[in-house]
């Protein structure tokens, strides 16, 4: 009975859901169990070599027939700025001879290979291609098209989505300020972009005429059928496939989240140097005072590489990135499978209750 | 149809609809309008005299028969910053030259007259009471229930929602981060306390056992099923009834309103002390820096009070506090009446279209 919205027509698949993108924190077993349950699973390849793309796409493939969606970050033009990074290192210095790692090298130019994982893309074809963090350059947006790829972009406010839309996406992922991880934002600056689903979702859908997903503290059916009744076509789920079995994330942060609460998160530039939600612990705490010192994304994550590297080895969150959206009571300890059936059957039960 | 939610039955009310209460921006017709219609008018009397206070109520039960909202602030004790206070008189200066006013003498004590504002809810026995920043006197609550008058508190957390339910609240107005005018936060910094609705209305629900009102830029019918799809028993909308023709706020701030997009508001303390959202214009923008000399509430608010009232009837919207939630793409120019009638046509439409 979902396969009727604008999404799952479009998509040709069963649910509106789809299983967030989420940079090294998906793999081939969490998207295909996703996809095979009938949602969209994604594999969040940004970080990953084109090679490995290759392979993990490979993988997926092994393992389901169904749609699924990989992602990318656009190229960014981050500004080096040697005294920032002089004056970052030496603040981030306490916490590498805490842990016994070494200051990285930043190189000159850092490389994103975008155009060669854009290759790995057009010619591995998956059902969905979406990028975060910007528009995407046209020139792919009809190369995608003549391989029937569907072409799906981020968007954090109104103004984002509409330019989304002119520049030939086919849906459009819109987070609203509830979301774990990196804000999407591209035409804004983060503290002008930070708005919640119930403003983002019905505004977005007002606007534009592609399908609109809803992403940021959607865990439960409540979550999924209220963002498809305020105007969205499929929801975006991060936060909840996190804590599943199929989850590649450290066991200290699945506890961290099912151990959290509405107040545990916070948005932090400390990290990556992109604004982002995660769990307060003693590093998003101690850097609060040094924004101004923090390194454009992604010199900043070069910077604390090193230091959450070894902090997840040492098993200290204390230090870690501990991703999480602001619905963290609401995350659970169970198999992907289960997770997307229980939440169907709850859609299912929600829909016959209303009035 | 829609009598049956917990709010309903507890208010014996026809809709789940409560106009909030906006301090300065109520009136007895808007009230009482919203009342005839089987919603729950809000009276938002915190900044009124006890005896006009009085005379309000009895002009809304010239107007109306059925049940309605009271709401006042509880008592705060501003901490008085002298060095502060000097430091904001001199940046408020240039306004103040150039709109002719004077300096304002703030006294030694604000007096809130709570108590004997507290005499006439008890007297004058309205269906509703409801509070904001802070939690009330047990002995309030107490006389309030022997009166049988229900006790509604605000939460803007988990945290803040569990303790007002822990001390005697009937019902929580849960205002989430999109929500216009001040934030209701009073167990957590502010900035500890900016949980959208999507996150805080099931967490909430899920926690206590009173209904939950959800609050925060629902506009329409969709924000309200989604709302009530999420948990809540109701909600209470602010921004809405603003445009309305019942409303009593500056025909510049409503055409502010309707002109508006969700990138055009923010955060800012700088008319009051307290939080509140707001309309991006000139005095927002050139008082950001200077969040740190910016006095307690309502001490910032008594600073700034002639430079808003000038500019109210010199109409200089770029001087004004022009409350409004993060969705005012979604406000209308229409009749208290007809804003309700079509909510509720449009809500019964919506549960039809479901799968």
């Amino acid at each position: 009975m979902w396969e009727k919205t604008p999404f799952t027509k479009k998509v040709k698949c069963k649910l509106p859901i789809i299983q967030a993108p989420m940079a090294l924190a998906t793999t081939p077993e969490l998207v295909a169990a996703v996809s095979n349950e009938g949602g969209i699973g994604s594999y969040g390849a940004a970080l990953d070599t084109p090679e490995d793309i290759r392979k993990n796409i490979h993988k997926i493939r092994e393992l389901t027939d169904k749609p699924f969606n990989v992602n990318l970050f656009t190229p960014l033009n981050p500004s080096r700025d040697e005294k920032k990074i002089n004056a970052m290192n030496q603040i981030l210095q306490g916490y590498r001879d805490e842990l016994g790692v070494n200051e990285p090298t930043i190189p000159e130019k850092i490389p994103s290979k975008f155009d060669e994982k854009m290759m790995v893309i057009l010619e591995e074809k998956p059902a969905i291609f979406s990028f975060t963090f910007g528009s995407l350059d046209l020139n792919y947006t009809d190369r995608l098209r003549e391989e029937g790829i569907l072409i799906c972009g981020s968007a954090t406010t109104v103004e984002e989505g509409v330019h989304l839309e002119e520049n030939g996406v086919d849906m459009i992922a819109a987070q609203g300020f509830e979301a774990g991880g990196h804000r999407a934002t591209f035409l804004h600056p983060t503290k002008d972009a930070l708005i919640g689903n119930f403003a983002l979702i019905p505004q977005l859908a007002d606007r534009v005429s592609v399908p609109v997903i809803a992403a940021g503290s959607i865990m439960d059916a409540r979550g999924i059928l209220a963002a498809l009744i305020l105007g969205a076509s499929a929801v975006q789920m991060g936060t909840a496939f996190l804590t599943t079995h199929e989850s590649p994330i450290s066991k200290e942060h699945k506890q961290a989240i099912l151990k959290a609460s509405s107040t545990s998160t916070t948005l932090t530039r400390s990290f990556t140097g992109k604004s982002a939600r995660a769990i307060r612990n003693r590093f998003v705490d101690e850097m609060d005072g040094f924004d101004e010192l923090t390194c454009d994304f992604p010199i900043q994550g070069r910077l604390t590489a090193p230091i959450r590297k070894k902090a997840k080895e040492n098993k200290k969150t204390d230090l870690l990135s501990l991703w999480c959206g602001q619905a963290p009571n609401l995350s659970q300890d169970i198999s992907t499978s289960n997770l997307i059936k229980n939440l169907v059957k709850n859609m299912d039960d929600l829909v016959k209750s209303l009035p």
